[in-house]
C-alpha cells in the first residue's frame, strides 16, 4: 500500500499532486440539504447508499443531516463502516457463500444489520448461520420490479419465498427491497415516471397479496438518485436508497429533469489532473485516464473550461482536443478538474478524498470501503 | 483498508471468497516461458510493463528470467516497485509536477531509474531537480510514431529537444522512446505490421538524423504484447516494453493472430466469482460488477461454461443469459471464472492475487502498487 497523499490540510488546489478525487464541500453540502429539504415533511427515511461514496465520513454526515442507516453492497464494505462506527447497515444485496454469511453474523451482533434475499436456498443458509450465530437476522426479499438484475418475481413466487421466510426462525422478516436499477437513467421524467409506477404497482400488489396471507411488510425499501421523488410520492415506499446525490456524475447530468422536481443537485466531485504533454494547440494529454476515472458510463468532461475537450482516454492517459478557437491556450503543467463519467467506480479507485473548502484542502477523509469486493 | 483476505495458502478453488483475483501459476509460467524462447538468442533486452500486473512478485520472477529490469508509468508505482527490492525501472511515461519530480529523484538516488521526455519545459524541470538533488537522470526522448498520445513529432522536432536535452548537466540523455500503443489491438497481423513499419520507419528517420548531429541513442525502447516481434525484427529496438503476455485478456484474445509467428500466450488471469441470484433457468447474476472486472474494453467472458454468457455489467452484479439447450444448470453458489475486458485496470481493483497451481492455492501476491496513480 502506498503511503504517499496528494495533498495536505491547508494547501491550495493548484498544490494538490495529481491525479487526486477532490470534493467541494460547499457543493457537497448543497446537495445533502437539498435532499433532506426534498423530503421533509414526509414519513420516508432516507438510508443513503454508501457503495457511492465509501467514505465513512460522510456517512456520518448523512445521518447527522437525519438518515436512518446507510446500504452497503457488500458485506466487507458493511464491515468498513461498522468499524468506523456506523451503527445501522442494509446490505441491499443478496449475501451467498459461506464465508461471507459468517461474517454478516459476526457484524451482525455488533450493529444493526439487515439484508436482502430471494431464493429459498440462500434464505436457508442464512438461517442455519444466524442460529449457530445465535442471532436473528433482518431479511428484506427482493422482488424484481423491472431491473430484471436479481430479486424473485412479484406476486404469487414472493409470498411463497415470504411464507417460507416466516418458517425459519434465525430470519426476521421485515418487508420488501423494490429497487428498479434500469430506471435510474432513463433520460426524460416520462420514461422513468412510467417505470417507476410500474414499479409501485407491482410491489403495492405484492404488499397487499402478502398482507391477505397475514404477513406484514414493516418496510418497503428502494429508489435511487434519479427516481427517488416518484417513489416517496407512492406512499407506498417508507425507505430510499438514494447515493449519487451527494456528487453527481456526467451520466445523472444527463437525465432530462423537465417536469420531474427534481431538486438541483451539483457536481461536487472531481478528478483533478494535469496537463503532462502538450504538442500544437490543438492536442494535449492529462495524466488520469481510465484507471483514474470510470469510463464505463462514459469519458469524463472537463469542468468549466469550454472549448477544452476529453476524447480518449488509456490507462494513465486522458486525451484532449481543443478548439482552435479557445481564448486561453492549456500550459504544460496546468491542472483541469474532470466531472466523472460514473461516480461509483471512480471513488473505488482512490483510497482518499481531498475535502476542499473553496480553493484550500479542508480535511483528507479516508475512502476506508474501497476495494471492499467481498 | 479491509484486512480481509479472500483466501488462504493450501485452500481449494472452491473455497476461495469472491470476487478474487486468481492467477494460473501454470498457465503464467507457460507465458513467461513463451516469451522467453520467442527473443531467445537475439541481443534485444525485455523489459516487461508493470502496469500491468502491479505485484514486485511477478516482477521477480520477470528478472530472474533474464528481464534487466521494469517499465512503470506513474512515480508512485515505481517507488512500490523498488521499496519491493527492484532495482531498474523506466517510467515511460512523463513526470510532469514539482511533487512527482521531487519524489522520482529521490527515488533515483535508490535505485536506477530513468523517465521519458517529450517538452522542453519538462526537460529544465527535471534538470533543476537533479541538479539540486545532486544526480544526473537518464531520460528517454518519447516520440509519436502513430499512437497520437505524447511524445513529440520524430524528425527535426525531436532533433531540436534531444540538443537541448543534451545541454541540460541534471539529465542524461539515453536514446529513443517510440511506443505505437494504437498498434497494439489492431485486429489483424496485416495492419499491425504496417502501423509498425511506419513506427519503425519514423524511428529510424529520427535516430539517423540525430546521429548525423552527434547524438547517440544507446537504447531504443518500445513495443507491447501486441506487437513486439515485429519491433524485435527491425533491428532497431533494443528494449521491448510487453506487459499483457503474463495475463492475456479478453481483448487481446480478439487480436488475429494468422501469420504473426506470435507465441500462444494463455488466459491465466482470472476473476473468480459466485452465482448469487438464479432465477428460472435461463437468468442468473454473479457477485463480479464492474468494480471486480473492468470493461473499458468490453464485458468478461466466462471460461470453460459453453451457453454461459456475461451479457451485462453493473457496479457490483453481473447478469447472465444462459442458453436454454445447456447440459448443466447453474446453481446458487456455484464459482465462475471469468476472463477479463481487459487485465491492467481489472488488476488495479485489487490488494491480492491469489495464486494457483491446479486447484489449490499455493501463495497470495500482494498488488502492491494498486491504486499507485501519482
Amino acid at each position: 500500500m502506498m503511503e504517499i497523499s496528494a495533498a495536505s490540510i491547508g494547501e491550495s488546489l493548484h498544490d494538490i499532486d495529481t491525479p487526486a478525487l477532490i470534493l467541494d464541500l460547499d457543493a457537497f453540502e448543497r446537495n445533502c440539504e437539498r435532499l433532506r429539504q426534498a423530503l421533509a415533511g414526509t414519513p420516508i427515511n432516507i438510508r443513503p447508499h454508501a457503495k457511492s461514496h465509501k467514505c465513512p465520513e460522510i456517512a456520518r454526515r448523512q445521518i447527522a443531516m437525519g438518515a436512518v442507516g446507510i446500504c452497503c453492497q457488500k458485506v466487507s464494505e458493511a464491515q468498513a463502516f461498522i468499524e468506523a462506527g456506523i451503527q445501522d447497515v442494509l446490505i441491499s444485496n443478496q449475501v451467498v457463500g459461506t464465508k461471507k454469511i459468517e461474517r454478516l453474523c459476526t457484524l451482525a451482533k455488533r450493529a444493526r444489520v439487515s439484508v436482502c434475499v430471494d431464493h429459498l436456498d440462500n434464505a436457508r443458509a442464512l438461517h442455519d448461520a444466524a442460529v449457530a450465530a445465535g442471532i436473528r437476522l433482518p431479511v428484506l426479499l427482493e422482488i424484481d420490479v423491472g431491473a430484471h438484475r436479481c430479486g424473485v418475481a412479484p406476486g404469487a413466487p414472493a409470498l411463497a419465498l415470504a411464507q417460507a421466510i416466516k418458517g425459519l426462525a434465525g430470519l426476521q422478516f421485515k418487508g420488501l427491497q423494490a429497487y428498479h436499477g434500469g430506471a435510474q437513467h432513463l433520460r426524460t421524467h416520462d420514461e422513468r415516471r412510467l417505470a417507476i409506477t410500474e414499479a409501485v404497482r407491482l410491489t403495492r400488489e405484492t404488499r397487499d397479496l402478502l398482507s391477505e396471507h397475514g404477513i406484514v411488510c414493516e418496510k418497503i425499501a428502494g429508489a435511487g438518485t434519479g427516481s427517488f421523488l416518484l417513489e416517496a410520492s407512492s406512499k407506498l415506499y417508507s425507505e430510499l436508497q438514494v447515493g449519487s446525490y451527494v456528487f453527481m456524475d456526467v451520466d445523472y447530468a444527463r437525465n432530462d429533469q423537465t417536469g420531474s422536481g427534481m431538486p438541483e443537485f451539483e457536481h461536487s466531485l472531481f478528478v483533478l489532473t494535469t496537463v503532462m504533454s502538450l504538442s500544437g494547440v490543438t492536442h494535449a494529454v492529462v495524466d488520469a485516464g481510465l484507471k483514474a476515472s470510470s469510463v464505463d458510463s462514459g469519458l469524463p468532461v472537463i469542468a468549466q473550461r469550454p472549448g477544452v475537450h476529453y476524447v480518449r482516454a488509456s490507462d494513465e492517459h486522458g486525451v484532449l482536443r481543443i478548439d482552435s478557437t479557445i481564448a486561453e491556450p492549456l500550459r504544460l503543467g496546468q491542472k483541469l478538474r474532470l466531472i466523472p463519467g460514473h461516480c461509483d467506480p471512480t471513488v473505488n479507485l482512490y483510497d482518499e478524498l481531498v475535502a476542499l473548502r473553496g480553493e484550500h484542502v479542508e480535511a483528507l477523509w479516508p475512502i476506508s470501503a474501497r476495494g471492499a469486493l467481498l
